[in-house]
Formats: C-alpha cells, sequence, structure tokens
C-alpha cells in the first residue's frame, strides 16, 4: 500500500492507509499507547490497544523508524480532528538510541551549543525544521522573482587567487602548492557577468573569517547576490530590490504555510515604497553625532523603532553610506546629501534595515575603468590584485549595481530567533567545525 | 524612453524605441554605417546615414556601451527582419578598448586558455554566453520538479573538519587556525537532513583537489544534489533520477530556446523508462575483462553507443557497481548479480551514462548504525572522523538514497562542447586560480 502523508489524513477518514516516520511521542497509559508518528508533512496519532502489539511497542524508543497501516477514524480530541486505529506497526530498522535531548517537547530545552553539538536530531524538532522550510521558501520566492524580471542564475568560484574586498577576515587555502582564499562574495564575479547576461543572481555559500563571536554572524552564510545593468542609479536597484523582498515574503504563506504556523510568524507587508533617509538624517534620528562614520546596532535599532513609529514599515532604506566606509567599487553620490554636506564624501550606497538590524547591502557601482584606478589610488591601493577584474571595465560595461541578502540573517529576524545559528542547519563560527 | 530589448523590435515595426547594449560589430561603408548592438535578449542592426554620427562612431569601438534610439522599419535582409533607422547614438561611458579577441565572429577563434584568460570578454560571445543560459535553465528545471514531489532546500557547510569521502583529493584550510577541509560533496548532510526533512535537494559547489589535466574534471564544480528517504531500493532513486532529468531537459526550449538556436542543440527524449543494464553486463558489452572494478572512459563510450544502438536512448544506466569501488556508506545489493556474480560484492548503487560519460552517481545507502561501524571496519577505516556523521544513525534513519549530477559535464555533454572549461564561467583547475 503506498505511503500517504500525515496531513492527508483528514480526507481519508474511513479509509486503511499507511503512513511512514519517527515515533515522535510514545504514551503508554494503563490500556492503550499512543504514537505520535512525525513524517515531513507533519503528525499523526496512532492509537494501539492490542496488547501483544503494545508489548512489541514497550520496545520501540522515540525517534525509531516505522510504517503504520491502519483505519483513519475521526476524533474531535486527536490532532487534526483524526488518528489511525487498529494499526499494525512495522520497523523500518532498529530500536532508535534516544536522543540527548526530547524531540517532542513544544520547546527544545538543551542549550544552544548542546543543540548544535547534535545537529542532526535537534533539527527534527518542529521548530527548527520550519525555520529550515522558511529558509528554503524565501530563496524559492527570491529565484522566481528574479526570473520574473530576465535575470540569470550563475555559479562564480568560491575560490580565488586574492582576498577580494579587504586584506581581513579570509580564510586561506592551499591551491595545488599555491596560496588560495574562500571566496567573501561573488561581487566581482557578478559585476563582471552583467557585462554578459545583464542580470545576473546568485544563491551561494560566502566565507568570513569573522574573528568575533556574535549572534548574527557566520563563517559561513547563504548570499543572496543580485547584479545588474543598465540603472539609473543607486535608486533603480532600489525598486529592484523592493519587488524582490516582496516577492520573496508576500510567497512565504503559499510556499510554508505550516512552516509559520508552527513558529506563530506573521509574514511582515513590503511597503509599495520602502521609507527612505540619508546617511545624515538617519544619525539624527539615532540620535548618533553628525561625524560618525557608520551605524552602530544601537543605531540601527533606534532606526527600526523610528521606521515603525513613523511609516508603519518593517523596512527601512538608508541612503548615501559615507565613502570611508565603502568597498573601492561604490559609485560616488551623484545626489546633495540632505543639509549642505560634501557630496563627494557619500556614496550611492544602501542597506535596508529588516526590523532595526541590517539585512542588506547594496548601491551602484563604479563603470568606467579610469574611475576604478583613480578610486584604488586615492586608497593608496595596489591595483595589480584585481588586474582581471579591472580589465572587464576597459572593455566596456554599462552602469550597474545590486545588492547582497544575508539569508540566515534574514529567517532569523523574520522567525524572531535571538541568533543565527538557530536558522542555519549545520551553522560554522569560530569554534565550531562540526558536525 | 524606456529601453526595450532588441528580441522585441520585430513587433513594434513603425515605433520609434530606445535600445541599449553593446556596440557588438560595426562596420564603416562608404556611405552608411552599420551598428549591430547587443543586448541580453539578442543582436539590432542600427543603419546610420547621418554624416555627424557616422564620424562621431568612428571613434567608437566594439564592445562600448550605447544607448540607441531610432525608427523601427521592417528590412528583410537585416537580423530578425527588422533595423532601427535615423538614429541616435548616445555612448554610456567611454569607447571600450578592443579585446584581445573579436567577439563579433561567428566562432571564438582565440585558443582555450587566452579566451579563460580573459573569460569576461570570451563570455560575452553569443555562444559562451547561451551556455551559461542553458546551464541556469536546467537548474530551474532541476528545482521545480523536485519541488513538486516535496523535496526541501537545503545549504550545508562547505567547510568541514575531516575528509568526507576519502583522504585523496581535498583542499586543506586554515580554520582560524586549526585544520579544515573544503567538502568534496554535500553527502553526509543530505543524508542528516533526510533525518529531518525526508526529502532534500542541494545546488551548490563542491570543491576537488584533482590533480589531473583533463576535459571533464574541475576543481570546483555545481553538484545538484538529491537525497530522499522511504525508498525500497536503488530503483526508487532511478525512477525520481528519471523524473528529474526529464524535467530538466523537456523543460529546455520553454527556459533557454534563444540560447538552443544559438547552440544549434537538439534536446534529447528522456526515455519512459531509462534502459539499464548491470555493471557484470555492462563490462561484456563494453568488451572489458569480466574481473575489471571500474568502467574506463573507453567502456563508457561503448555503452553509450549500445544504448543509442539497441534502445536508441541518449541515456545508460548501469546498477550494480562493485561494492570495492563505492564509498562505505553504500549499501550492497539487495538483489542477485545477473550471470550468479557473489551478491555481496555488488552494491545498490548506479551511474548514469549520458551520451556516454558518466553524469550521475547516485545509490541506496546504509541506512543502520550497525551497518556503517560494519562497513568501515571491513574497510579498516577508524570511525572517529565521522563521529557526528554515525551519530544521525542511532537516532533512526529511514532506508534512503540520491543521487548527485555534475552540471558542467551535463552541460557540456548536452551543447557538444569538448571540454567542461568552456561551459564553467570561471573555470577552477589545477593550473588556473583566476580570474
Amino acid at each position: 500500500m503506498p505511503r500517504v502523508l500525515s496531513t492527508t489524513l483528514p480526507e481519508r477518514v474511513g479509509a486503511t492507509v499507511t503512513i511512514a516516520g519517527w515515533v515522535h511521542r510514545r504514551r503508554q497509559l494503563k490500556s492503550v499507547t499512543f504514537l505520535i508518528v512525525r513524517d515531513a508533512a507533519g503528525l499523526a496519532q496512532v492509537v494501539v490497544a492490542d496488547a501483544d502489539l503494545r508489548a512489541r511497542l514497550a520496545e520501540l524508543t522515540e525517534e525509531s523508524v516505522v510504517e503504520v497501516t491502519g483505519e483513519v477514524v475521526g476524533n474531535p480530541a486527536a490532532p487534526a480532528g483524526v488518528e489511525l486505529v487498529a494499526p499494525t506497526v512495522r520497523p523500518l530498522g532498529v530500536p532508535a538510541v534516544p536522543p540527548p535531548f526530547d524531540v517532542y517537547r513544544p520547546e527544545l530545552t538543551a542549550s544552544l551549543p548542546t543543540q548544535l553539538d547534535h545537529a542532526a536530531v535537534a533539527l527534527r524538532h518542529p521548530t527548527r525544521s520550519a525555520a529550515l522550510r522558511i529558509s528554503a521558501a524565501l530563496v524559492a520566492g527570491f529565484r522566481s522573482t528574479l526570473e520574473g524580471h530576465g535575470f540569470v542564475e550563475v555559479h562564480t568560484p568560491k575560490i580565488v587567487a586574492s582576498a577580494t574586498e579587504s586584506g581581513a577576515n579570509v580564510f586561506a587555502i592551499d591551491y595545488f602548492g599555491r596560496p588560495g582564499y574562500l571566496a567573501q562574495s561573488p561581487q566581482f564575479y557578478k559585476q563582471m557577468l552583467v557585462g554578459v547576461l545583464e542580470r545576473v543572481y546568485e544563491v551561494g555559500p560566502v566565507f568570513r573569517a569573522e574573528p568575533h563571536d556574535t549572534t548574527r554572524h557566520l563563517a559561513q552564510y547563504t548570499s543572496l547576490d543580485v547584479e545588474f545593468g543598465f540603472v539609473a542609479d543607486h535608486r533603480d536597484v532600489m525598486r529592484m530590490l523592493r519587488e524582490v523582498l516582496a516577492g520573496m515574503l508576500d510567497g512565504l504563506p503559499d510556499r510554508a504555510a505550516g512552516a509559520l504556523a508552527t513558529l506563530g510568524v506573521t509574514v511582515p507587508k513590503v511597503p509599495a515604497e520602502i521609507p527612505a533617509v540619508h546617511f545624515a538624517e538617519a544619525l539624527a534620528i539615532a540620535g548618533a553625532p553628525a561625524d560618525e562614520p557608520d551605524l552602530a546596532p544601537a543605531h540601527e535599532r533606534a532606526l527600526g523603532e523610528w521606521a515603525q513609529a513613523e511609516h508603519g514599515s518593517d523596512f527601512l532604506f538608508v541612503t548615501g553610506y559615507p565613502m570611508a566606509k565603502r568597498p573601492f567599487y561604490t559609485h560616488p553620490a551623484t545626489t546633495d546629501a540632505p543639509g549642505g554636506g560634501p557630496r563627494e564624501a557619500y556614496s550611492n550606497g544602501f542597506d535596508l534595515l529588516f526590523r532595526g538590524v541590517e539585512l542588506v547591502t547594496g548601491g551602484q557601482r563604479l563603470h568606467r575603468h579610469a574611475d576604478y584606478l583613480a578610486a584604488l589610488a586615492a586608497r593608496r591601493e595596489d591595483p595589480t590584485p584585481y588586474a582581471s577584474y579591472l580589465d572587464t571595465f576597459r572593455h566596456g560595461m554599462p552602469p550597474h549595481g545590486g545588492f547582497a541578502i544575508g539569508l540566515e540573517r534574514m529567517v532569523a529576524r523574520l522567525v524572531g530567533a535571538g541568533n543565527v545559528r538557530e536558522v542555519a542547519a549545520f551553522p560554522r563560527d569560530l569554534h565550531r567545525l562540526t558536525p
């Protein structure tokens, strides 16, 4: 008999069906044993009254894998209003060794390090697997929105000859006897591919040898990268980002309804136009000194509250980031800063804050070869390591820009996880290289 | 005036439109200059008769980026039957330095190493960008087929604590002062996640410190990985693979019509049931000695010809690979080999050949903890480095299996490229770490 998923049982009352999954919970009462079977779709209750079977189930520990055939009957007291009765139970393998913590409790009670040490079982907890499903659904929305706008998916090298964006925070690798590095971002490659395909995106791992232990940094994370040509300036990039975010979030209820319900997530609405403040205004709103070159986490939180209070928005663009804090490929500002600050000090780069945390960095890039040489010279940087990248701009490149979304950070903020490690399957950080 | 793409011109005859792109080709004749403008969609012909503009175009080299506004008129002699006349031409940047080889010729004439050294311009050639588009379209078909079957996309660590499948061919990395390695495959993680989500897939980079210089190996390639639980045996995995391949290939004409036409690709039909031969039979068909433990490339070619001649199929499964040549997690054969060979010598592992080249490796995996320990002991391998992976199988795992498709190899074979480097954007190999 072909197996059916647990969530289809309410439509099968009266039928005899086979389900399969893990023994999520086994409750052995005086005259009856309840099995809660967990499969990819959810949970199903199985009621065992037969004494022989009950005796055999005494050996069948939680997390053992089983196949159960029984009749579907309605029972308003059971989860989803149905249960399987008069079952046969076939173990698919030997009884499981009980995990170091209970997967069946409403919350995982083990410490986060313990959960991460045993990720393969911790992730079985419905709250943890729900975060993985939301993550997948967001990426599906990212792709489908971009493909609707003519973007092409690309795959770029993760081993590079030199540190891409700065000398710090790169992992060194032995590449056939010579030095190589893990790519901190696909930035250079996605720009080069704008010259080929005009509109490109990549979903892939990026690597940061992050020496700090924080709740929002990982040594490897999934970057959702976008780059496209023929923009007027960064505002075209911001408009595209708005479309992408809306496509990711608006699609969630269709793509991950069960996971949203499990985690009690309210999906935020992306405003038709996301409010935007210039960096100089942002400092004032956050109560920071006017000469601060960057926004600290506390400033970002204050801005998040302000966006919510003033605009009812979970999202806020901060535009015109100071050039001094942006990478050399950043296009300088093409409009005046409010308050009359020197235009050349600001950029056509922006951040997007989501509920008071930086989620996306983007902007317009330089597109003229001479501008790149000047930008590197101004920073007293040697252009040699960038030779093949810079060469692209000698052979004709359109005005272009793009952005990168940190996937784990977005999921964490969306589901209310305090630590990105709670939403990554197998996180990597300063201390963790297993499992 | 908003820009339109070149391929929409035939439907705009009589209108004044703006296009933008690269000067693919400039032909300065006695009384008229032709510009062929290349954009993301294709090529458009622009006819310039105005003497002043022609004089200015004398400065505008090939690969310069331009915006052209003009009237669309029919001309049966022009590409796609239309051209732009009486244009204004606005350069978007300075004139391009001519590339080291001509992008506008029907074929790239530079040697492959030269092309790869200048990948950012070589990829602009329509044949090279077409391969990237076909690659993206195949991945889109891969995902949509799997999502239709309830698979969830996952992202797994690319830095691992120990070499996953064997000690050879791994890249070593300095991970915060201790040794780490680049993952050769997501094998262990996708299996662990079968315990969480039942059906998972990943599209991501894998790394092989491949010491050989061949036309079909790269140091980084894109692996399309699939793993799922509750299978009876490897035949369930083969059936799913057949569905996935059909979804990838059948979707190509819709997703990448232009690219298929550019490369003159005929998309092969995936048979409803892909022919399968046991490894022992495969040796006989290929004329190899019966005690060969593996198939050499020449054997694979012979089998590809046989499949075409006997079954009219571009695809052929070879099942029952010898255990000695498969990794320790491989499930041994559960059916007898034809010809009465010893069952325990063979596995529930298979390869799929596509036009005589190994394209996919897959099979059923072990799912009982004790079987893993026995398999490692039989190979005299220390289980310690695999501890957290092995632990998964103590806590309940269903019978499962999966496969991995090498994306670049599939594209190369499909478009008839003799070298996988011709279809990867920025390939990495023994000698190449740039661009």
